[in-house]
């Protein structure tokens, strides 16, 4: 159940040697309320999608891995300095009988002249005995526009574009102050 | 009297070992005047809610404390510096017979190594003769959070998301320049 | 002739000992084209509002001075550092005949310890034989949630708001790039 | 095909001494699918204008010459520092058989002082055997607009200003994570 409005496909994507990278937001889950309001049931997320060059401009698509950049994490890449580095561990199948089995490690690490970022995804699959791993290096022209769209979309990620004074609210009488 | 769109839940949460924080946009109250048009009547806040710990993972919403941060309590947060802190100091009862009754404060002191902030409320009640107080470690990323989310709702909790060009204005004839 | 929103009334306001100053966005004027586009016929810019302190929180507004930021002043002031100044003067009856009659100077002057801001504004109007002086001490808070506002106002200002893509343009075929 | 809302011209103008300069976003073009929703089919970008002046307050707008910076040189403008550089280069027919033949290039020259910017424009182009050259000084307080109407727009030109909660996503049933 449940509306949607037409899905987009904005990815921003970004080419290099060894393999290729793309953003794109995912917007949070809500869940009516019987009081005819909204509750945001999941948070919303920045998906990283990673697939590998096979020859001179060509990709494979097939081949991609994904890392879902939670809210937080988000926080901690926007506000990354010049000569900052982080690094996020996923396990896909937490709280399943699988736990453990898939285990997905994204680092940030600044170029030490400060020019740019290496953007690494590493996924070791203990179940399918895969290890993959891809390395993306980022410019800090393409770090800008990757922290200016993740600032932009986090108020998005967390429900809060949804408090907006479309119909103002009117005042009946007041209220207390806390 | 006055209509109201449809009310969101969209806190952003964070969950530590004593308490959990939550913050999340109130809008402004609006008046209608008689030409037609708005005016702010009250203005928005950010509203912080602590409550306490009661066991591993679990918590107890009942012994919530809440912290309204004003615009400008919420410009001195997003401008904190990561060696900085700030404290503010709240009497819900103000102006009112039981002024001076209750005395709130809530403290934002940054760790020693710049890596987050330790965010603690207090709050004094010599009616209830009860004393309070919760401190959530807030990370550099979560802060990131918050301040991204703050920036984004200060704008609408003074009511400026109003003053938009949805209906651009024509011009008749020119003005005075001030 | 054009249509017109409801007015809304906002102002950010700041009350101090001698005087009080607000803030509020005036959006620009767009000129209906023939092919049914807008174009801005003039820019927007922020009101600034000062107006005389007469006893304990008592102001006169009958005594208020404007004086309208152009989008470049906004500009020069949202990039302030926290131990700058800056100066503007404006002539409101610039390019008529009584040019220079009227001199308004606004004056933004850091503190010395970098914990605020002086805001002043000056206008010496030599046909009314007035000379009027408002001094209002910003705090660093006040002026984030000020920097902030103008910040988020500025695109509003010059009409960038309106390029947005609420109806996705879709491409028939391609155009020359540049 | 494809629909398209009312066209706004809404640029930001420099007029200075020897040539004027004004920007304006370009929004993306989008693809409508078979499944009813959009894919970004070309990026936006900030188109710059230059164009010369012939005497004082004049200038020669059948003399322009353009500049389309992508959202990854967007980025590299919105983040440079008041003592960096920064220089673009482009070939309009890129691809075609007239590749090579006009080389435009775009350079981005902080002021000794970090009072500002030299912002210019140079054409080459062999086929109309003509060369041109464009230098507009930017102050610090206009380089703060177009800093901050890029940032503003990057999100649009990207096309993500699409992923909005305007209809809320209703949850159904869970999804897997990544």
């Amino acid at each position: 159940t449940g509306k949607s409005a037409a899905k987009v496909f904005a990815p921003y994507s970004i080419y290099k040697g060894k393999a290729a990278l793309s953003a794109d937001p995912l917007l949070p889950m809500f869940t009516k309320l019987q009081s005819g309001g909204y509750k945001v049931e999941r948070r919303g997320s920045i998906m990283l999608t990673f697939w590998p060059a096979i020859g001179e401009r060509k990709y494979d698509w097939d081949k991609r891995q994904k890392f879902a950049l939670s809210a937080t994490e988000v926080g901690s890449l926007i506000s990354l300095g010049s000569k900052d580095s982080c690094e996020f561990f996923h396990d896909p199948s937490m709280l399943s009988s699988n736990a453990g089995q898939v285990r997905k490690s994204l680092s940030i690490k600044a170029h030490a002249d400060g020019s740019g970022y290496f953007v690494s995804l590493s996924v070791v699959n203990n179940i399918l005995k895969t290890n993959d791993r891809f390395v993306v290096p980022v410019t800090t022209a393409e770090f800008a526009v990757m922290r200016t769209a993740f600032t932009f979309a986090l108020p998005h990620l967390i429900g809060w574009d949804q408090y907006t004074n479309q119909v103002p609210h009117c005042a009946s009488k007041s209220s207390p102050t806390a």
